[in-house]
């Protein structure tokens, strides 16, 4: 994440990685306040073993078009809600990338977060029956969770 | 794609993947005049083999979220430019998620569509060496050609 | 509605029609979790004697118009007031359905849910004298509260 | 409607409902030019036999929401496409109607003017038999024309 | 103004003119529930003697401009600040007026009502010498409080 | 006017206020490239007899507001359509103006001009009999245009 | 800046060169208040030894442009986050400027403030070796604050 | 410029700065497509004798943030006009950067060239009397040229 006042909102797509299981790593790396340090992080993630990437980032938010631009590895970017525009300025920064580098966005704020963590680990699980069976149960609780809250209302 | 009128856009998305040799299948598959179609497709899509959906929709745009609530396949969204609100509208339906299906989005138009092609292909090329190949080479030809551009200025 | 925390924004429709000793039924189907449940709640509607669908969702909010899409029955969309974009995402994607499958949109939030319930018995009063007696009444209560609501001003 | 520019936009409601051999009537009633015929066109419909009224209005587009507070039969309003802001304008003055008189709103031009005339046919046809056959056969002819369309990409 | 909810908006307006000393009417007329006290109003107003309107209102805000369509007298719009959308819809249901029917529009909320007050003073200036010369007192003690409030900034 | 190139929307006010038979004086004063023009036009307007100030500009549109803050004559302000935004920035920059300086806005772009035009005629004929008959001849005409263009559409 | 209200915001800035050790000068100049005081401002300082100037204000926000408008010092613009429309009336109010005279705008807000400081040190260090150094130094610190805070996420 | 495309717009500051007789080099680099080249070229640019970058970038438009973030020159940034959405996504791409690292953001599209190129030079000129008193006669020539278009008003 871009910044660790972004954490509130990334902690949520670290809590289902942690809960499905699955190797990861979380950092801040500001691309405007350590440019190098996310070039190398970028460029060395493939051959570290990185699979997927997921950046969040508020505002003008170019980690995760900028991570992008130095791998191969599919990048996620979360818009964080921002103070001013509500992270409409988060979400265009991010999603409008040009043709050749693909960013996969997410909705802004928390129900993004949780969204790219589930989007990394669909991506993990064409390959990973093991993941793919995780996924499957987490949509039945949800699904059955959704169901009884119908019946709950007042 | 959510309509005929789609394919202008998202046969920049097909042309790429061509151009990759990876197979893959067009439709049109309306989520608002064919519900059922969309279903069955969704829901059969991993069985027949398919890895990653591309599903592009203009306006309420609701194509890629209702096929990535029956499917646990990555989903990856193209919002299509509309005729009144130029794919804000597009764009808002299929980013804004709630937590729990994520849709991962690309730009509004054309760059989306070609970058829904090229997402799709590096979440391919995590397990496919050939196809991470292709994508270096691909990203080569772009800078190469970007930075040619520049010394054709007049 | 397509999760119970619409029910704070949607209970506002139900008092209404409860006041006017409408039968009606409420439940939680979501779009994105329960996707089999809805189009299989969307087909029935008409043959288990429903006249109209009123759906509140927020966010990508498909619901209204994935309902719309499997039936005939006028259907009432009402944009929840969203976290980030305050429902400006929700009333897009409610709104702007493609030709051929309207959704009848209210205003975004508690005066929309109110407005879907009255828009409801509007619909029904066309063809029901007691209905359209009590929505006359309705609405001259309005106009006197509002016409009072003027003298007391300080 | 509210200019007989906004003809161009309407009369595609206007061909639907004739195909539909369902009698109706259309005029420009201007809320801002023809305040009196305005009021006198909306108290006096119900009594006339009209069942349900379809206004479509741009810009300021008080049209549907002053004919909604002076009749309790259903009003449809159609937000044209406004020439600086496209139509955002005409939808907001439309949609975001007060606590008490709804205005049932469809898209933004062509295909709301299109969808308010099927979502009137859809409220006639909860009492109509005929009405909803025909409302079913025209779905489904939608269906197989997005069907085909499919087929016939290049 | 249309609610009495306006009234904590539109006070500001009374109270600067009741500063000037000048002769105002406030009453609650909902161009929604009080539609034909509105017409009745704006037809009369010439004639009982008023010179200028000033109409508040949010989100569809019919009212500053149905009655501008009924007087030729100049009318003011101050668009209230909404729920969901901040006044931008009731900005845009106000200022966008087409041809022939003009509402002078102010700023959303309180800044707007405040510059009601004195576009309406300002009107009656014109021809009204002791009205101007308060205005040139008042924007005299404004410039004096702004030049002071910059020697007290900590 | 700020610029020349306004005067393609502004000729429709100057039209209108000639058609009425009213003096006017029509310049191109710049905000920003003729500033001390500017505050000498708007300092001076009321001793050389201009009863009302009609402004129109584009983009960041600084001349309606920084012309009322020079003046107490009444300044109605025109955002004149620009080039990337469509006249919102115009709009915007117009009407928010802070507590203490209005500017009476209209619509965005050539609606805007006429109604300026209009408004300035209606701020006039509050004591001018003579103009004030005129509105209402001129509203006639428009009435009659409205009704007639409803018996036409084809 | 244009208001006393817009201190807490602009404070940040002047926080920021104080701690360079900068000499600057901070004044309350309304462009609607004072528009004698701004202009004389603006043309008096260059002569009087400034170099560079920052302006913030809020809503139609014409401080920057109209100082601009008056100098051939680089004018730096804050949009101040304004009450209904967060600022984005005030961004697009400074930074939409006409050919000719510019502002150079920073962020709606604080980050704003802080960065227009900032740039204006940029400007200085240009020619001033001790300030780039310092703006060097401040990076860095930036730099390792950001790093170290995603060494203390929990 | 981030890409050739943006030459149309760019060109424009580049005929400025020549008709000032100032030095300049123009450059394609690709923030996402060359992201190497743009780092070297942004760390090196002060040691090369470049005193103000000037970037312009459409759609995400990350270039000039992150030459930002890796020169302490002062950079100005030019939001170019975008294809769906006008260029407010490069706008707020450009404008809304987090808190030490500003850059000096102009308007969008050409007038926003034009103006970065003034910036550029007013920059300059703050030590360069040559400079500051061409853009004094640059001025004078806006002045006249704007007073002289409004007496050809026809």
């Amino acid at each position: 994440m871009g910044s660790s006042s972004d954490w509130e909102t990334m902690k949520e797509a670290a809590l289902i990685i942690e809960e499905f299981g699955v190797n990861f790593d979380k950092q801040v790396i500001s691309a405007h306040r350590m440019p190098q340090e996310m070039f190398k992080f970028a460029n060395d993630a493939a051959d570290s073993g990185v699979k997927v990437i997921i950046a969040g980032a508020g505002g003008a938010a170019h980690l995760p078009g900028m991570i992008a631009a130095n791998t191969i590895l599919p990048v996620i970017g979360v818009p964080v809600q921002s103070h001013a525009l509500n992270g409409l300025d988060s979400l265009l920064s991010i999603v409008q990338m040009p043709a050749g580098v693909p960013v996969a966005t997410t909705a802004i704020g928390v129900a993004g977060a949780k969204n790219a963590a589930l989007l990394a680990l669909q991506i993990l699980g064409i390959q990973n029956k093991e993941i793919s069976q995780k996924i499957k149960a987490y949509r039945k609780k949800l699904h059955d969770k959704a169901l009884k809250s119908g019946e709950e209302l007042v």
